[in-house]
Formats: structure tokens, sequence, C-alpha cells
């Protein structure tokens, strides 16, 4: 379901906010009938704050589980309301919000930014707990993946998506057409502390569940499952099929969103 | 309450453990007439396996809502009915566990290994998130701190911790006389990424809430409340009421028990 841009029909103002949430109990940030989204939260608080606000649009539509430090969403609010420092509003929405939601920034921007279409890059982040028994403290953060890791095959693998490719192998099928599936990739780095791997995937735009593709075949190539050097030719065929599984969606973060 | 530390009546084999929790859930480690422990959680667990097997002896009794990465514990499980692998014991004792608690490792220990009283040094960490809104990804692990903190000064302040102090101005009364209130602090480090201060404590000891009156200290120290040097003269007057709070709980993860 995609939201209209719904503007005030009144001189306004407009905000960005950058929101970070857990996940686990939302059925994704995007409003959507089954479920409660993060984005309907938000919304919920700025509308008893701001009666008069539009619809907050969110740059990114992270699925059921998924997490965010660093969402950014835009919303308009009348200039008869808005009358609250960035600061202050920070305080007053995280008050009308569960514990599990946070808006950590607010700051006025021009009447031209748009939260998803000014976006130009974005980080991702997953976490991976590799031992046979899982960190409770991660319990809900990190994929556990029992089996030993081959962490230079996975950083072998990791490179070959560095770079200006086609990821349709890499993506679920949306339910609609997009006009393109060619991203830049400018980081997939994988980091390792004990048993714990880190992902950092950068790049100028995700197609749907593209970095759980990206983690899903790379950890299947740490398995052995295929050789790292697959990557190129699972790009290449553009088919879903070729490419590995989809890593679980409670590890994956969206860190950081991009603006020039 | 202190539980004896009941051995079995008939030829057994002594195991270490290394146990992981989430203390959110839990009344601390220890078994105690109210509420769930940890402890009590691993021992019905390992009952369940082993009938005969003895209560288990923990390293560490940890507070109700403080974490651990590293709790250490043995017991003795008759040699009839120990016939499983260490690696085998994980899965099965966690197969009868809730996930907030994990056993990590069991090895084979000597019949003179004592969880408690062979340990030679143990590490603690604490996370404190500096900034405004909250780390909802880090809310049941790190103490929200909102006004800045001068992490010089902390830092200042956290060297006069380490060597053999006498700490009893940092610490809680138990409620019953300890022999000695002199322990030595070998590390007490402040690290810092973005918001995210995190504590490494290491000592061969640790007095009851000694690290939580340490951060707490180190806290009121970083606001401006105390200089800290002043903290040279809170250890020599041996009075708890001199020094600055207790920090939460919740912060507080056991990360690692040192034996030789």
């Amino acid at each position: 379901m995609e939201l209209p841009d719904t503007k005030c029909d009144v001189p306004a103002q407009r905000y960005k906010l950058v929101i970070a949430y857990d996940g686990t109990q939302y059925a994704g940030w995007q409003i959507q009938p089954s479920g409660l989204a993060v984005q309907e939260c938000v919304n919920i608080a700025m509308h008893k704050l701001f009666p008069g606000a539009s619809i907050l649009q969110g740059s990114s539509r992270t699925d059921a589980g998924v997490h965010a430090r660093g969402m950014v969403a835009h919303v308009d609010i009348p200039k008869t309301e808005a009358r609250m420092t960035g600061y202050k509003m920070v305080l007053a929405l995280n008050a009308h919000l569960a514990e599990d939601i946070r808006v950590c920034k607010v700051t006025r921007a021009p009447s031209t930014f748009h939260a998803r279409f000014n976006a130009k890059g974005k980080q991702y982040r997953y976490l991976i707990w590799n031992h046979s028994a899982m960190d409770p403290l991660l319990r809900t953060q990190a994929w556990h993946v029992t089996r030993k890791l081959n962490i230079q095959a996975m950083r072998d693998g990791a490179r070959l998506f560095i770079g200006k490719k086609d990821f349709k192998s890499f993506a679920a099928n949306h339910g609609y057409e997009i006009k393109s599936t060619i991203r830049t990739l400018t980081a997939c780095r994988i980091q390792k502390s004990g048993p714990l791997i880190s992902f950092v995937i950068e790049g100028d735009g995700f197609l749907y569940k593209m970095c759980r593709g990206i983690v899903g075949t790379l950890v299947q190539v740490g398995l052995g499952r295929f050789p790292a050097e697959q990557i190129t030719e699972m790009l290449e065929k553009r088919d879903r099929r070729l490419s590995g599984m989809s890593a679980p969606a409670h590890g994956l973060i969206l860190q950081k969103v991009f603006y020039s």
C-alpha cells in the first residue's frame, strides 16, 4: 500500500525526523491493513501533538521484524502549530511512543525535502551469531547460525557484489513491476569479533529483500554450499531461484540514510 | 540464602559450565524465595537430564536485572549418568531452557574445581547510552543518561580505582559481615563510540554492588557533581554515604570469570 504524500492545506513547515526502533513487535515500517506498523505509531504520536500535520513519509519500507537506528521521515506541520524546537519535539514525541520506538532527532527541512526521493544512499547492518549456543542478549537482533562459517570465502563473495550491478537475482518479487533492478553497492564488508559476524552493506538503493538475499547467499558460501565465484554467475542470470536463501529479518538494521 | 555445596553420594564427574543470560526477567542468579532465579532454571534443566546431579554452584551472585555472558558454574553428575560429551550437554540443556538463558560451554573439570572459590578474577562490562533519546535496541542492556557526560573527567576518575584498595565506600551492605573490603582492580577503562559509553572493569573480586557503585560515582563525576580527585577521598573514608549513586542493574554484564 502506497500512501499519498499528503500535504497540509495551510502554510506549513517541513521537518526531517530520524527514528530508531526495535522491529520485533511490528509489522514493518509502513502502515498496512495487517498488524501494527512503526509509521502508524509515530504518526499517531505526531497527530496528538500537531493535529494538522500531514502523514509521515519514510525513506524506506523495512519489513516486519527489521530494526532501524537511522530511519528518516518527513512531515509537514501547519505553521500555527509548529512552535516547538526540534529538541522539544523529540522529547514530546517520545513521551507518546512505546519504548521500542524512539525519535532521535527532529530538524527543520526545506519544503522540497523528501525523505524517500532525496535519499542518495543507505547503510544496512546485519548481525550473525556463529556459535552452537545463541547469545541471549542478541537473540532478537542477530541470526543464529550454528555451523562454523568460512569467513574468508564469505569476504571473497562479498567483494563480488560491489559496484553497479543488476540485483534481480537477489531481490524478492514486490508484487508489482519496478523500473530497474540495477543498483550500485559501495560497500559490502564483513567484520568478525569472536562469534559475532557483522555485515555493513551500503548502496545507492536497495530492492525488496535485497540485503537479506545478499546475506543469505553469503552465509551459504560460508557453509560451503556455493563457491564464492558463483555469485558472479548468479548476478548475470537475473533469476532469484539461482541465488541463495534470504536471511531472516531480525538480523537486519537500517543504520543510516544519506542525503546530499 | 547460601546453598550447601551438595555433592553426589555416588562416584561422580565434575563439570564446568559457562552460562549466558539476559537478566531482565530474573530475580538474579541465585535461588531465592522471591522470584525466579537463573540458577534455578539451569538447575531444573540439569535435573531433567541428570536426576542424580548435585545443585549447580555459580561463581558469582548477580543481582536482579544484571546480565551475563560468562557466568561460570560447576556441578557433579553421577558417573552412571554422565555419558554425553560436553557439546551434546550444551544442546540438551539449552533444549530445556528459555531463550533468555543459554549454556555456552560444558567441560569436564577435576573434582577439586570450585566455580566460586577457584575464581582468580572477573571482568564486568557496563553500558551507558548518552543521548536525549534512548537506543531502543539497547533499552534492556544500557543505562540511559540524557545529560552530556564529560568523558575525560570520568577517565581521570576511573584511574583512581585501579590497584589494591579498600572498596567499602563503593559497596552496598550485604546484610552480613564480610571478612575484608579490600579488593584489587586491574582495569577500569571507559570507551566511547558515539553515544555509547562502555566500561570494562576487571579485578580479583567484587563486593556487593561494587561495580554499580563505581559506575554510578563515575557518572556523577561526568555530570560535574564531584571532581574526579574526590574519589581518592571517598575510598579513604570507607563510608558508602560519601560516594556516588549506584548505577541501575540492567546496564551491567558479567563478561568473564578467570581461573588459573
